[in-house]
């Protein structure tokens, strides 16, 4: 069956939520948000392209700081409403410089950072 | 820092994805959605307690199925609008009965199925 990212179920802003997930390690990197030029410019290019809801733009990961995202294999769930981008990242996800966004845990009703920013 | 689940961020329905990831293997099993009583549930009782957004109640995942989701440890991201969920999932978190709901991959231009669903 031919992929077509048009079948991919979206919200009312045309949105749907990507899990980048390190390919190898298998840690959770981020999540974002993809419209279906995204999905397919992603599937195009290898390079993961999401859509920025703040500056409503393609934003292609890593293009200004370097850190990029090859896209390995790309899934899709049983709803098809959401992605899973199994990844390779090039040094941190976040914009804080850390691996990945989800560094702060919540321990006993307290958050605890368990990452600090990577240093290059 | 005291965390509150107020203090998250919520989009206009209310609601926060929350990915959850097997604490164990590292696969990421499902996204679904929480609100912040759903966050102040699963905390409170360590079932993952979701939002679901076709019935309009809280879920309890495997209430129903026996499929329970343990969390194991609850993270946020940088932008505190997002959660990751490291939980010890009871057999399939699929409603498909596979292990994950990510069991489709696009792989050049098709879709393949990764996974069959689990026999009890």
């Amino acid at each position: 069956m031919t992929f077509d990212p048009e079948t991919l179920v979206y919200d009312q802003r045309g949105l749907l939520p990507a899990i980048a997930q390190d390919a190898e390690t298998g840690e959770v990197l981020m999540l974002a948000w993809m419209n279906a030029e995204a999905v397919a410019k992603t599937l195009e290019t290898h390079r993961v392209t999401y859509w920025s809801r703040s500056r409503k733009a393609f934003w292609v990961k890593g293009e200004t700081s370097g850190h990029t995202q090859e896209l390995v294999e790309m899934r899709v769930d049983c709803d098809r409403d959401c992605l899973l981008l199994r990844v390779r990242q090039s040094g941190p996800a976040c914009h804080t410089n850390r691996r990945s966004c989800f560094y702060t845990a919540i321990e006993h009703g307290a958050e605890r950072e368990l990452m600090t920013p990577m240093v290059e």
